[in-house]
C-alpha cells in the first residue's frame, strides 16, 4: 500500500474522530435551524399521492440481486406518478415530530436529514424541462430555474458525462451542512455522506420495478454545479444520480 | 444560520470540490491494491448459498415505506441463513470482472468497493460470539477475535448505548481508502462515506422480511472502535449497524 497518510482525508477524518469533543450549538441552547430551505417564489407543481400511484409489484430481494449502474436510457418520458413514487421513496416524509424533525423513507443521523433534493428534468410527463427543488414537507416541487442552459450546466458540471445529458431527470442532492453540524459539529459532515447514500440507495431500488435504471455520480466539479443549481454557501452538492427508462428489462 | 465557515468539514470540501485536479495512482501507472484484505490465519465458516436462502416475500415498496429505525430487540437469535442473506444483501459479489473489479449488490464509484464489513456476533445460531469477518470474495465468515472482551469495548467506542449491547449481530463497516483514492484521489473519502450510506440501507431494507429490525450508529470513538477491531492506520471504522430480532412486526 502507499495509501498517503497526510492528505486532507486524513485530516478531516482525524479531526472529526471522536464526537462531543467541543459542545455543539444544540447544547450551547442555539435554536435549531428550519426543517427545509424556505420556498421561494417560483411557481410550485402539486405531485399525485405517493400511497395512490401504481406500482407494479417486485420482491425487494429481487430488486436487490438485480440492481445494476444503468447509463443507457430510451427517449420516453417517465410519468408525474413516477416522479412523485421516486421523490417520496427517496426523501418523502412520512411525520414531522412535534415540529422538531422529521420522520422520512430513509434514515438519517439524529433525524437531522440535512438533504435537499433537486431534479434537473428533460422528460417528464406534464414538467416543463428546467430546474426544481423537491419541498418535501408537502411533496410538491418548486419551480427554480426554466432558462434551458441549465441543462447544459449541469452537464458540464458532470464533466460532460455522456449519459448525464441523455437522463429524463438528474436527481442532485444539496446538503444544507448547518442542519446536521448545529447538533454534531464538524463530525456532520461525514454523516452528510452517509445520507445521501442512503437517499441514492433507495432511488436505485425504486426505478426497478417502474422499468427505469438508475446511475450515481460522485464526479462533479462542486463550484460548477453548486453555480449551475444558484445555490449559496449554506449549501453544497453531495451526490448526483441519473435516471431514465430503461432499453430493456 | 450560523454555519461555522472555517471548520475542518469546509476545508475538507474545499480541498476535495473538483476531481482530477492533481493525477491519481492511477493514472501515475501504480498498481491497484487487492479488492479485498487478506484472509488472515483465522478458522473459517462456509455461509449458506444466499440463492437458496428461503427470504419470505415482501413487496419492495412496503419494505421502503414501512422502513424505520429499531432499537429494541428480542433475545432470540438469527439463523446462520438470515446472516448470509444479510451479508449478501449488504455487500455481496455478483461477479469479479477480469480480475480487477467486483460488481455487487450496492453500487461504488468506480466499482471501488473499498469497504469491509466486520461483525460483532452475539446470538446467530452456529456461530460462536465474538469479531468476523466476511470475506465477500468468498462469502465466507472468518473469525478475527473470540475473546469476550470485544464485544464490551466495541459497546464502549459506541458509547454505551444501551441498544448496541442487545443486539444479536452489530455490523462495522471499515473503508481501505486506498482501495478508493488510488483511482479518485482525496475526494474519493467523499465515496467512502457514501458508498457506506449504500450498504446501510440495504441493510435496513433486507432485515423488514426475516422479522429483523436495524439502528445505524455515526456516533462512535473512531480510536477506540479501530482498536477494538483490531485494524491498522490502512483501515478505519466508517459506519456501524445494530439489528436484532424485532419483538413485534
Amino acid at each position: 500500500m502507499s495509501a498517503k497518510r497526510d492528505g486532507i482525508g486524513r485530516e478531516f477524518l482525524a479531526a472529526t474522530g471522536a464526537e462531543f469533543m467541543t459542545p455543539s450549538d444544540q447544547m450551547l441552547g442555539l435554536p435549531q435551524p428550519l426543517l427545509e430551505l424556505s420556498t421561494g417564489d417560483g411557481p410550485e407543481i402539486p405531485l399525485p399521492d405517493p400511497s395512490e400511484v401504481e406500482v407494479p409489484p417486485l420482491d425487494l430481494w429481487e430488486a436487490i440481486v438485480r440492481r445494476e449502474s444503468v447509463r443507457e436510457y430510451t427517449p420516453e418520458p417517465i410519468s408525474l406518478a413516477e416522479l412523485s413514487y421516486l421523490l417520496f421513496a427517496t426523501q418523502g416524509v412520512r411525520s414531522v415530530v412535534g415540529g422538531e424533525y422529521t420522520l422520512r423513507t430513509v434514515p438519517s443521523a439524529g433525524a437531522r436529514h440535512a438533504l435537499e433534493t433537486y431534479l434537473l428534468v428533460d422528460r417528464v410527463e406534464g414538467v416543463a424541462p428546467g430546474l426544481y427543488r423537491y419541498l418535501a414537507l408537502d411533496h410538491r416541487l418548486l419551480q427554480v430555474e426554466r432558462r434551458p442552459g441549465v441543462g447544459r450546466r449541469v452537464n458540464a458540471a458532470c464533466y460532460h458525462q455522456p449519459f448525464v445529458g441523455e437522463a429524463a431527470v438528474v436527481f442532485i442532492w444539496t446538503a444544507v451542512p448547518y442542519r446536521m453540524t448545529w447538533r454534531y459539529g464538524e463530525r456532520g459532515y461525514r454523516y452528510l455522506f452517509l445520507d445521501a447514500g442512503h437517499v441514492c440507495q433507495n432511488l436505485y431500488l425504486a426505478a426497478e420495478p417502474i422499468g427505469c435504471g438508475v446511475c450515481a455520480v460522485g464526479a462533479f466539479d462542486d463550484g460548477a454545479l453548486g453555480q449551475a443549481l444558484g445555490i449559496d454557501d449554506d449549501q453544497f452538492a453531495v451526490y448526483v444520480a441519473v435516471l431514465g427508462r430503461r432499453r430493456s428489462p
